[in-house]
């Protein structure tokens, strides 16, 4: 894409109006714009961070079966009565429609996937399944101050999965938890991602989320230094100990939730006695589980992670684009025709390499403004073509302080390899 | 996709709670459900057709040079008030929220993108360019008994440009013409979607909108015989002509609308002071236009005209597959050895040539009932392996009567062509 023809977002100074990290370099870069507080719009940039999330995310959803629906924003109230949720959840928002009828903007789907799926579960042998979407979510938070961490208004992965038995549902479990380790693992957050036990609630000893370790997180876990799973404050008072390896080697770190896996065994099946025929004919109850994953939660989560103080240096599977290729224009007329016409091959090159680039090709810039604002942009690799680089282009990680001047005929391994 | 791991959501009959053939057909072949009325879930299928009726438009915004970006469902109060519409517009819901505030939900987006483009435009030299986002929309809708043409909750892609002049808005407004009238190509209702002229409120003596022709329609147009332009009822009664032939052979019928198109002139820069520093350093107001195309609604329109008494024949543009590939078991083991080897290689062909196939592998489901589930469903092309296929392949269209027996070496040449 060319630059001149994006819409510049870009500001020079951080937002005065937010106190969380990833709002402020989010909105400074161009990649998010606050409406109000925990409510956010997706510039062009950053849209193009959380599709390509989305994108990861789904593929490792269908990677294990699981099928992808849309379901809606507005709710009728019968359904979260009927779970006792309109009364007891606070973060509900409530709206007045036609007719006196009342809707409730959904925060989470089991009040509408659970009587949804009934319709096409009628004995064993339609068990077990997964059904997910990703979709946009409100809840009237009381406190808006975490950025994109913690919003009103946020995009969010919900599988839900129904099975005959527990065992099937450990199963399931077990496969979304290695489907959560390889999304981690995508985007580069495998290491610092752990899994965490809190107190189970009503159906195991412990419920899971997964943390990624964050210096401005919102929560406080303990990393067991041998088995890298974590406790919540919680779990650490009531055993001090790791409750896989009974290690007491438990470090304190602050983190911030990537995702969750919760048991639900027939919490939700129960008020909309939604059953099945089992083998003898008989109804029984399905038992579920369901599985977040917050996805504009992780782009603020991969700010955090992934920055200097120069800007923003995104994991080559989400950047915006791979390729930031800068074109500095001489002002001598032939010099300038020359750079002009090696930085359009290069440009021609890349999008017939199928590489997404977006081409710095103003004029109306400074080779200082272009440079500070691909720094703050954070694209994986930059290529500068100019009259410095004499015919050959300058080849730089944004991650590192290198510089290499390559031939044109060099740029596929470069490209393709680092 | 295999057949026997998608959840099935098809009925034996139509729903008797819709009163509109679109929802009734969607429901029936299960490509939505009706949660309440004006609000349904896209099942998984149905989603795959809302995802390539996307995907078309959003190649075509692309095409144009129209930026891609998302706004939220939660707006401001303060921002409706300024336009007035706060108290004007009756189908905004409204939504109290934390510390005594109040939120609308978006109908549509001019109170969120004026101020938020104005971070974007400080001089002439950054205009023109166009916004779009592909979104959940929200009404209080009255009356909400048209199915998914007229939901309560719906999807909508929404372009708003952004000019310096009249003369610019004209150009892009003429641009975004030539988009629609590809996209209505692209899904195969060029031919019966017209332009229609109704009347044009303040800036211009037309407004205009695309309407399908359909039998169902919600609205009535006239027609031009000449020159396939249409005119509202408001118009003929006015002027008995064709605003643009001037022709009097205007022909009366049932149509929807399928997208819309307005020249907002300065009517929403005004309340905003959305202004630009023009050539000389004065400052002007931003002259705006907007493009609205139902996403979901044309999923609706689409299936009104696209279907015959057994059920739905997409067109192969946003059909769920292109190919259903169903295969007929034999009670001989040997037989049906070879019958599944088949069946798996066409599958792993189709796969190969990456053609989208729905391979219908089910064991418990008798020739006929999967016959009637996929003239119901409406996939394109038809392939069927079975004792009496005889090592051949059976070849159908869904639009077609004729079958074929075709060798396994002319698949590509069938499938790619038909």
């Amino acid at each position: 894409m060319l630059q001149s023809k994006l819409s510049n977002f870009i500001r020079k100074e951080f937002p005065k109006d937010e106190e969380a990290y990833n709002a402020q370099i989010l909105i400074r870069a161009g990649f998010i714009d606050k409406l109000m507080a925990g409510v956010y719009s997706y510039l062009p940039l950053g849209l193009r961070v959380i599709k390509r999330i989305e994108k990861i995310v789904r593929q490792r959803m269908d990677e294990i079966g699981a099928q992808e629906l849309l379901m809606p924003v507005l709710h009728p109230k019968e359904n979260w009565q009927k779970t006792g949720r309109w009364e007891k959840l606070d973060v509900l928002f409530k709206v007045k429609a036609q007719e006196d009828k009342e809707y409730a903007l959904g925060p989470t789907h089991e009040e509408i996937i659970v009587p949804l799926s009934q319709k096409t579960i009628f004995s064993y042998k339609d068990l077990p399944f997964g059904l997910y979407q990703i979709q946009t979510k409100l809840r009237n938070e009381p406190r808006a101050k975490s950025g994109i961490l913690r919003g009103r208004e946020f995009i969010m992965k919900d599988l839900y999965s129904f099975h005959t038995s527990e065992e099937s549902l450990n199963e399931y479990y077990q496969m979304v938890e290695g489907a959560y380790a390889k999304i981690f693992n995508d985007f580069g957050i495998g290491d610092i991602t752990v899994k965490t036990y809190s107190s189970g609630g009503s159906f195991s000893k412990y419920s899971h989320e997964f943390q990624t370790i964050l210096e401005n997180g919102e929560d406080t876990i303990y990393v067991c230094q041998k088995c890298r799973v974590a406790v919540n404050r919680e779990i650490i008072e009531e055993q001090k100990s790791c409750p896989v390896c009974q290690s007491t080697n438990l470090e304190e770190t602050k983190a911030s939730e990537t995702a969750n896996i919760f048991k639900l065994m027939t919490k939700y099946s129960d008020p909309f006695q939604l059953s099945f025929k089992d083998s003898n004919g008989e109804n029984k109850n399905v038992i579920m589980g369901c599985y977040g994953m917050g996805i504009s939660r992780i782009m603020g989560i991969l700010a955090e992670i992934f920055h200097d103080e120069k800007g923003l240096i995104w994991p080559k599977s989400v950047a915006p684009f791979n390729v930031h290729l800068i074109v500095l224009h001489s002002k001598d007329e032939e010099s300038n025709k020359d750079i002009l016409k090696l930085a359009q091959k290069v440009y021609d090159e890349l999008n017939q390499m199928g590489v997404e680039t977006l081409y710095d090709d103003r004029v109306d810039k400074s080779p200082g403004e272009k440079f500070a604002e691909s720094d703050l942009i954070g694209i994986p690799v930059r290529l500068v073509v100019s009259q410095k680089t004499n015919g050959k282009i300058e080849f730089k990680l944004r991650n590192s302080q290198n510089t290499e001047i390559i031939d044109f005929s060099d740029l596929t391994k470069y490209v393709k390899n680092k």
